[in-house]
Order: structure tokens, then C-alpha cells, then sequence
């Protein structure tokens, strides 16, 4: 199933792509998709639905960001070897688990907000993986069985904010609108292979990341065991899993984004999002 | 106001501390204490009602985690210099912001889990705040206006998940019950001056931390205007502000907490927690 959230922001509905990929309308079924909404029972429920008897949605106009909430916004660093290479790190021995805050979530397609006193925002193209299950010390043969699905993420980045100004990098992860992510939820049952998927970014047409998930240091299955034990994981939370080379930081010169810049970014299989950049008010 | 939530776990109601002590159901009143729950127009209208007229709980039984759930458990870092000292750091220069996995959110009395194989699991008592209004962009001057109220909180640490694992503090930061907060969520009209305010934990019985909120480095007012530059705070949203001098790895030599010990923890009129400490399963 490809899962949708559409609408103007904060009324977005919930919604399913059907064989023809139309939109059809959820609202009557689901409440929204957000903790228990994406738990895999949720889901199987789910399944059971005739989509072909939904309410066609003709002009489904914005799409929002696939899950309506999150209760925990994590992510894992320098994840791709030359990524770490590129930030002058050497690849982490262990998942380096960090946080945005979940108020960082945005739409697909919204304008991504660079904020006050910003001079490095940067990009971050990355697959996301959604739990949907209760995770406490979970083995990695069994980790891909609480995954509820996967969704594209731009983990939009503000290097200073993030490296200069002391202690950890969650200052510089969540601005409001530094948290991309859709338009699917992709269901775990059509991604077959989560460790086979091109990630992709473009900035203003030209291609600057350009990877597969093949390249990861530390697979979903070994992610998403690793983290459960430091924490238990839940239903609708989101972890993205880290970016491959590519971002503006790495680059000689170091680029950073600017009003008018346009991203464009894509996971294989779990659709492509489009931001055009602005400035804070 | 001193709001509370009892019994069960997961099957907690919100109640209300009335004049003489006595638990009052707010049931029939409000749905939980969250998000938008504690939001400064959902506590005015809270100050309209007539407590008094409120059903009283004769035994109210276990008191859980003062918020049902929170959109973001933050934490400050280092803010008070002779802790900082202890654990070998400088002072920091701009507040060092980090989170807890929201799971690890727990009652003030309810055990604390020592996770699988942690040897250094420590103890810091935190004056905690809540956030009642979005806040970007505030100033110091305005930003008390964006609390909801105030509450006792253990920032319960595993010091080699946090240190020794490569990377972010959150991994020894989200272990569940790692987060006992409570009893009260104490609004902020009760608390004129958070900076005035005795934090003190004895473990067994012994006094392991003893200080005041006056020698915060970072006042409350400056925490939230700071983190207001890098994200967006939410009604709901809990920030622990740091813990003084004391923790079991300031120690000379070095202790961390073991089954069995009893940890009690108060922040002056805020309310008292204590915890016993077990092994997980």
C-alpha cells in the first residue's frame, strides 16, 4: 500500500493510492496516520479494505507529510562511508543515533524555511523507516518484522547550528519545515529489499547525491535491533538512516542552500518530493 | 494549579490537587494532560472550574508521569558549572541541547529499569519545564510567558550508552523509565521564580545532590528563548534544564545505581518522586 496525507496544512486527510494511482479517500476508515495508525495491526486492517470503493479524490491538491505525527523523529549519522569521508569523520563503529525535533516534520512539497541567522542549511536525501510494532531488544533477524514501512526523507541539516555551537547535532536538525517527509508511506510488503534502493538528490536540475542504500555502513535490520537496545521503539516512530556523499558541506567549495534553490529528491519505489527553498520571515 | 495523573499504567486520569491535599477527578473535565492538553488556553480554562465541586478520589493509587505523553522529551546539558566540572567539561559556552526517546517517559514512583547490559546507569535530579504556547524566535524577556508550569524530573543516564558508544548522548539518555516526571505539573503562576528553587536527590538514604536552580548557567528563560532560535517549542514539550553536582560518575570512585537502591528526588514545591531500582527482564 502507498499511503497519503492530503489537504491544506494541519487538515490534511488521510488517504491511498489505488491500481491506477489515484488518489481514494481514507477519512471514512482511518482516523489519521500517526502512532497506533501505522501499527502493523492498523495496517492489516487496513488491507482489508476494497480501495476501489473509496471515494475518488480527483483534486487531492497539497499532499502533506505521510505520517500526521511522529512521537520520535530519529536518525542515524554518517551511515554512507563516504559521507563520514566527505565530513572528514572515519566511519562510526557503532549507529550514531541522534534526534530532530518532531516538530521539524513537513510536507513533501512544502517550501523548506531557512532559518534566522542561518548561513549553512544543507541537504540530506535518506530512506526513512517507520516502526510499527513495540521494539525492545529485538534481534537484526527479526528487526525488519516491526517495520511498519518506508518513506523518502530530506533530513535538511544547518551545519553551524549543528558543529559550531557546542554539544550535539540536534540544534542544528530541526527548524521548522527541516523534516520532509513522503509523499508515501510505502508499506514494508512492497519494499522487498530495503538494502536495493537508488537515493537520489538534485539541487536547481543538477545531480549532487547519487547512491543506493546498498552502500549503508549499518543495514535497516541492524538499525533498527541496534537502537532497541538503548530504547523501546514504537509504533509511528520515524528513523532516518542516514545520507549518502553529496551534501553541501562536503563539497570544495562548500555550498549551502539559498532562497530560490530548488530540491529534488527521490528513494526508489517511495515516490519524489520537490522543495523550494525561502527564507525565515 | 498542581495537576497530576492516577492510576494504571496506561490507564491513567487526569486529577487536581485541591486546597487540603486531596485528589479531585478531572475526568469529566479534561481528556489528559497533553500537547495541546497543557496548552495556556486549555489551563485557563482548567482555573474556571470549581474544584471543590469535583469528584474526590479517596484512593487515588498509583500516580503516573505528570504529561501523558510529550511531542518532545529535551534535555539541557552541563548547566550548572560544578557538575560540568565533575565530569571533566568546561563550561559551556551556549546551551548544549539533547532529547530523550519520548518512551522513555515514566511515573515519579514507578521503578527504575537498569537496561541489559548497563554498568553505569546514574541519576540526575532536573527541574523540569513545560512548554503552554508555541514558541519561535522569543525573546529572554518574553519567554516565561511561553510556560505552561514546571515539574520534578530524574534524567535517569546510562554514562557508557551516552559516552562510550561513538556519537550523541541519547543512547544512554532512553532506556524505558528513564524518565520519571511528577507528580505535579505545577503551572507557572505557582512558581514566581524558577531560579529560587532547592533540587535535591539522596540515594539509600544519602544526600548525592544538594543545590539550588540560582546556579544554573542558563536561567529557564534564556533555555527556552535559545532553543526557540533552532526549532519550534510546542505546547506539551518538557525540557529537563540540567542537574547539579553529584552524579554517581563525579564520584571518586565512581558509582552507578544497582538493584535494590532507592533514589529520592525532590525540586522545592514541586513534589517529591522516589524510585526503586531493579534489573530489567
Amino acid at each position: 500500500m502507498k499511503l497519503l496525507r492530503f489537504g491544506p496544512k494541519g487538515q490534511e486527510k488521510p488517504g491511498i493510492l489505488d491500481n491506477s494511482g489515484n488518489v481514494r479517500d481514507l477519512s471514512g476508515k482511518v482516523v489519521d496516520f500517526a502512532g497506533k495508525g501505522v501499527s502493523l495491526e492498523a495496517l492489516d486492517a487496513l488491507r482489508q479494505i476494497d480501495v476501489g470503493g473509496l471515494p475518488l479524490v480527483d483534486q487531492p491538491g497539497r499532499i502533506g507529510s505521510c505520517l500526521a505525527d511522529v512521537p520520535n523523529f530519529f536518525c542515524i549519522g554518517l551511515n554512507y562511508a563516504k559521507h563520514a569521508a566527505e565530513t572528514g569523520a572515519e566511519p562510526p563503529k557503532e549507529p550514531i543515533v541522534f534526534s530532530k525535533a518532531t516538530s521539524a516534520l513537513s510536507g513533501p512539497f512544502d517550501p523548506v524555511v531557512i532559518p534566522r541567522r542561518s548561513v549553512k542549511a544543507d541537504w540530506e536525501v535518506e530512506l526513512g523507516v517507520v516502526i510499527g510494532r513495540k521494539a525492545t531488544y529485538v534481534s537484526e533477524a527479526e528487526a525488519l518484522g516491526y517495520v511498519a514501512g518506508y518513506c523518502t526523507i530530506n533530513d535538511v541539516s544547518e551545519r553551524e547550528f549543528q558543529i559550531e555551537k557546542g554539544g550535539q547535532w540536534i540544534k542544528g536538525k530541526s527548524a521548522p519545515t527541516f523534516g520532509p517527509i513522503g509523499p508515501y508511506l510505502v508499506t514494508a510488503d512492497e519494499v522487498p529489499d530495503p538494502q536495493n534502493l537508488k537515493v537520489r538528490l538534485t539541487l536547481n536540475g543538477d545531480v549532487m547525491q547519487d547512491s543506493d542504500t546498498s552502500d549503508m555502513i549499518f543495514t535497516v535490520a541492524e538499525i533498527v535491533s541496534y537502537m532497541s537496545n538503548f530504547m523501546m521503539l514504537r509504533p509511528g516512530d520515524i528513523i532516518a538512516t542516514g545520507t549518502p556523499s553529496g551534501v553541501g558541506m562536503g563539497l570544495k567549495p562548500q555550498r549551502y542552500l539559498k532562497p530560490g534553490d530548488v530540491m529534488e529528491i527521490e528513494v526508489a519505489g517511495l515516490g519524489r518530493q520537490r522543495q523550494e527553498v525561502i527564507a525565515a520571515d
